[in-house]
């Protein structure tokens, strides 16, 4: 990914996350995505719980993955992950998976905040504090 | 299983299930279990989110599975279930899984009904129903 | 979806496939794609089993999900599936997860034929049988 | 855990990893009793993927798991794993999921070696090296 601020999580393959191909189901992905999302949000200051806490939610509205090269079990895995704005109320996460350095996978998913259930531009003050920090774009 | 009520219920072994030595992967039981035990309830005219709608959960205490022959992808196998008492709160769930008639195997799960997360010796009245007919003992 | 060749699968949500925020976990939706594409590959009688008898595999090289609307533990959804080409040699499945009728999510996976782990034009014999009748486009 | 060797696992609980009752789904603990051993193999030098490339496989014979507190996103909880004999070819691993240190869940698995899918009391290479070490019984 090119500059500005991102972070990088490692994740070690689990045997349940392979299938009977002997690589890593494809949808483990979005699993390894989100713990980065996680990973990210609590190394800016922000945990996600504690944009629970404050009443909010981040759902999924779109997700992305592109398969390069499968990954196995015993692989130490880097989740590389960025955040860009996309519209005025929704932010766009980027994953790069890598495997000793190689590309193994790429991602997208786009996320709003909601209160109650519902959409909403407002953010949570946790995120606020942050956000000078955390956006590439 | 010996006499009384039980039910089966027919699961086909999702790709996702199976890990890389080819068969579905141990920690799958469980969640088919708990599909056993939510068609036993919906089958009994007790369904379990009626449960939760009266405001009553039902954790799982403990587990025990023991696995005799694995399930492969392509496999449609059934799981059959059948209730017990154990003690004066908790219930016993008994599971065997059959794949064409061979046992893969068999397993337990004990229960017991919590309001507001508090174990309670109250039913739900879905439950209080159909007590008579949905125990074996 | 439009007209031609189509497929419904009706999938019962799992308990365990919720989550904290009380809907079903976005990463659960690839699984339930999955589980549609096979049994569309069955019902037009070229079973993903035999696919893997003949030696093909048949991964997913890309993933797409756009979330609308959430469902719930208690839901029975039902995932219609279209297959269509997607250049020579890839071929792209169209997702379509409704709740009585509801549109609640809507996906897209891309798929190739591999051999020995790699990718290749030849299609397994089951397939090639039902090709006119499958595709779409 | 008594005395004798054991090793201790971190494990952050991953939104994927909870219900719709705000708990990490017990269906979830089996995977980081599995995670708990393959760290507690790689700890001693015999990794499972070693065991894997000299021809064996382990498979879980039985599985139990105990629930007495839940866990939630957020936490970071410790799974102690401990090795026992378990008769003259079996193998018992047991597991104390802590938050805090508290208790939250405790488990056993009862293991075999295959070789070729057949049970054997032969032992990988990389096991019988430290095998006076492992064992606490």
């Amino acid at each position: 990914m090119e500059n500005n601020f991102s972070f990088k999580t490692r994740i070690q393959v689990r045997y349940a996350e392979t299938d009977a191909m002997g690589v890593v189901h494809h949808a483990t992905y979005p699993i390894w995505f989100e713990q980065a999302r996680v990973d990210f949000f609590r190394a800016v200051g922000a945990p996600y719980d504690e944009v629970e806490r404050e009443g909010f939610a981040s759902p999924v509205l779109e997700l992305n993955v592109q398969y390069k090269r499968p990954c196995r079990f015993g692989d130490f895995v880097d989740v590389e992950t960025k955040l860009v704005h996309e519209g005025r109320c929704k932010y766009k996460f980027l994953y790069q998976v890598t495997l000793n350095g190689e590309l193994c996978t790429t991602g997208y998913s786009v996320h709003v905040f909601t209160k109650g259930g519902i959409p909403t531009r407002e953010k949570p003050e946790c995120i606020k504090k942050v956000e000078d920090k955390i956006f590439s774009d």
